[in-house]
């Protein structure tokens, strides 16, 4: 690659630099790979676990309310769970007190699965911040949820963090 | 709401909040919010504009390299771009010396629409980070810079920052 063009390169690449959206992206997609690359063989995304983690910790909730927790909207939310529970990991039950209230439980192959997956997301979390020395882990992280607090009305849905 | 139900949702709030790549997925749907919001009108998502920055910086660069300077897969950049070019926002010519290229340019229509984008884009950015002190945002671009550029090898698509 000739000088012009290398030069040309960088000042684009601090261009694009320069925009927290982009890295933030950026970030999001290398974590969606460090996850596919430790839950290899589980094929399950890291939404389908959130919310699998969800159900897991409180069971029978409504689907509406997950799409909260979770921070997806509600027809994305409708699509993973009806692939969810295709899969066998969980099954919807008519509320008995309102009929249009749908609620979720794992079934015991998913909470088998969710077991088993326990280990490799830790280590995908855990890798996508390893570069950074543990006090500036700390740091990120706590820079991170505030943000993720105070834009939390921007977000699809809500989600309380504190 | 009672007690009981309170206590477990902080929990759990406490325990996906633990997650970087929870958290990551959060503030990047936080800023495609506002993205979304400042740049109401113009039709564009964030990869679309980012597709069409790269290209105005370097006119006539052939498909297969964008994917590798916006980190976008390669599938998801021929939709992206067969969208742009039938919204006449650019144009694919097959390279004189190598059939096999397309060379992408923005139009005239793309040009302007690019330039009437700026400001709301970058809005958008700056607002997705202005819940923090001025120096913590130095911070966090600083903290989130290194670890792209660490887990570059893992993303969809590789992208140098330095």
């Amino acid at each position: 690659m000739d000088m012009d063009v290398e030069m040309e390169r960088s000042i684009f690449e601090r261009e694009l630099a320069l925009r927290p959206g982009f890295l933030i992206r950026r970030l999001h997609q290398i974590h969606v790979a460090l996850f596919a690359e430790e839950c290899a063989g589980f094929d399950v995304t890291p939404v389908q676990f959130s919310i699998m983690s969800v159900i897991a910790y409180r069971p029978g909730m409504d689907q509406s309310q997950i799409s909260e927790e979770v921070g997806v909207d509600r027809a994305t939310l409708a699509n993973v769970v009806a692939r969810l529970e295709a899969a066998g990991y969980l099954k919807r039950v008519t509320s008995r007190l309102d009929r249009r209230q749908k609620l979720l439980n794992l079934t015991q192959r998913g909470k088998t699965l969710l077991n088993r997956m326990q280990e490799p997301v830790w280590r995908a979390h855990t890798r996508t911040i390893e570069a950074l020395e543990p006090e500036s882990q700390t740091v990120f992280m706590d820079l991170l949820g505030q943000l993720v607090d105070a834009g939390n009305d921007f977000g699809r849905a809500k989600l309380r963090l504190r």
